[in-house]
């Protein structure tokens, strides 16, 4: 941000999950409230009261449309918050749910979102204990915004953070990425495909805690939803100053995913996922966590989709699958807007 | 709602914290996620976590306009999310942040608001530790919006219910009410008196920390933002199942307050307020806890405005001024919109 603030002006590339959202988060929020929890930018803060690790995590969803193939606004909502926490190595307890709904929101859409949201809460197992609604005029929100915040326990033994990621780490992925972002977009532009693709909105909280089972040293997990695999690997790479090889070849790409990201313009490493995790864990426990992983429904296709190197640290390089290699850089402006 | 929910549409007095919002709640929220926690429908859950009592609490708020005599959407935000704990007898501890933009926002705007949030963190003793930013298009948001939720511990020995309230307790507010909704319509209404009604935005977690060290037997509290003053007490006088009876002589109305509502043609029992809080305690600890009330710059006009009875039950009733009694009932529709 060169400009004066005085001059400047929020777009929508602040809101992607990219480049323009850390630099507002690093320029605005972060030197406000800078603290111990918050500072790490992970997507909790694990904070300890009377010796318990408590993990906290917030998520506003304002996905549009808010029907779409394979959920609603109302699954993103419970699952992403879910994930966030699952993803850190919490047991996700307990959520709250804080409502904007528009003047005119048709009271039978609520119903159903409402019923999503409480079939989610029952899939993740967790509770629902706290809400608040608001409606604002017609014309000054968008049916419903949903915000989710959640609470869970981290357990004594588990340490999950980029400070314990090491050169030889493989990077694993649970599952084909792309879904989510596609599904969205398809709708929106009213494209069909052969195959309709539904979003992969699922709660984690089951699979990673099947993985934490075989295994006390994953090193790191998370979510990729917006910006996508290659905002997470860049964010991974930049914390943890190591550098991050991606192979095209073994990045699971469905084919519906891949011909739509073709028609539209998308580069299927920056699209959203909702029921992705990305977990960099020790070579060496790499098959007793995949094999893990594949008898959960959420990890049936995990798979190796790169690692960690001692070389250009704080950079993503992705082999492609002709041979070369390229830098997979932060999304810079706003690809997807509203895909949660 | 006796009409099919297919025919109906949100409107404003959903988002109202009177009537309609309790029928959106009761109808559609509560039978989707009823639990022990939620089913209280208090501001806050109090969950059990590794035999630690936390509070847990979330609101949306969409105040218009964000810029107020007094304060700023960021100073409600943080503010009324500390209230809620507080007012359930929890120590708030940390808090999270998560704002939906509008795209056009000027981001000098958005640093005020920061700048808000931040000292007002700073006053109540809290850490924002994590948080969320999104962008919606222009004309698909009004600005910003913007959740907090708040954790905090209730210590063992508290005990803050309306069941344990009994008749003969005396009713407290800690000063004037109505400030806050009509600092805020002064301005949408382009109205100026002759002193400028400042919004009454302040944490009272200090104030209930003070009340609670020289008394363990406060009954209930409660922070009477939306829905005012009546809202409040008739949750309670439902909840509790017992009466209340308020002394209008005796409620502290401030003269410009008084003014503007009947310019407004508005009751100012059922104004907003964003710095006070009511509290049931026994009679005989009433002029202890006012004591300590009275040494906090939050609590220096604090008095008794009324009992709780053994009749009506789940009636507010109203002695008035000129001698005689009138049923306070809850807020029907939407009196201010987007008041907090």
């Amino acid at each position: 941000m060169d400009q004066p603030h005085s001059n400047k002006k929020i777009i929508l590339g602040h809101g992607s999950g990219g480049k323009l959202s850390a630099e507002l988060i690093e320029s605005l929020f972060l030197p406000a409230f800078r603290n111990e929890f918050l500072s790490p930018l992970g997507d909790q803060a694990v904070v300890t009261i009377n010796g318990t690790r408590i993990a906290f995590t917030t998520d506003s969803y304002v996905v549009n449309p808010i029907f779409f193939p394979g959920g609603s606004i109302g699954d993103v909502a419970v699952n992403g918050t879910v994930n966030d926490l699952a993803v850190g190595g919490a047991r996700p307890l307990y959520i709250s749910a804080g409502v904007i709904l528009e003047e005119g929101m048709p009271i039978d859409e609520l119903e159903r979102i409402v019923s999503d949201m409480k079939r989610a809460c029952e899939r993740a197992g967790v509770q629902l204990v706290t809400g608040d609604t608001k409606v604002v005029e017609k014309g000054k929100g968008d049916k419903i915004f949903i915000n989710t915040s959640g609470i869970g326990v981290v357990d004594a033994e588990i340490d999950i953070s980029p400070q314990r990621v090491r050169p030889g780490d493989k990077i694993i992925v649970n599952g084909p990425i792309g879904e989510h972002g596609i599904a969205i977009m398809s709708i929106r532009e009213g494209l069909e495909f052969e195959t309709e693709i539904q979003s992969d909105t699922a709660p984690l909280n089951h699979l990673v805690r099947d993985m934490l089972n075989v295994s006390k040293n994953i090193r790191w997990m998370r979510d990729p939803t917006r910006g996508g695999l290659s905002s997470s690997c860049n964010e991974l790479a930049k914390s943890a100053q190591k550098g991050i090889v991606l192979y095209e070849s073994e990045i699971p790409v469905p084919e519906a995913v891949k011909a739509a990201c073709e028609i539209l313009g998308l580069d299927p490493l920056y699209v959203a996922n909702e029921g992705k995790l990305l977990a960099v864990v020790p070579a060496d426990e790499t098959d007793t966590i995949l094999q893990a992983m594949h008898n959960n429904p959420h990890g049936k296709d995990a798979c190796i989709i790169g690692e960690v190197v001692d070389d250009h640290h704080g950079f993503v390089l992705l082999k492609t699958t002709i041979g070369g290699s390229r830098v997979v850089d932060m999304l810079a402006g706003e690809q997807l807007p509203r895909i949660c």
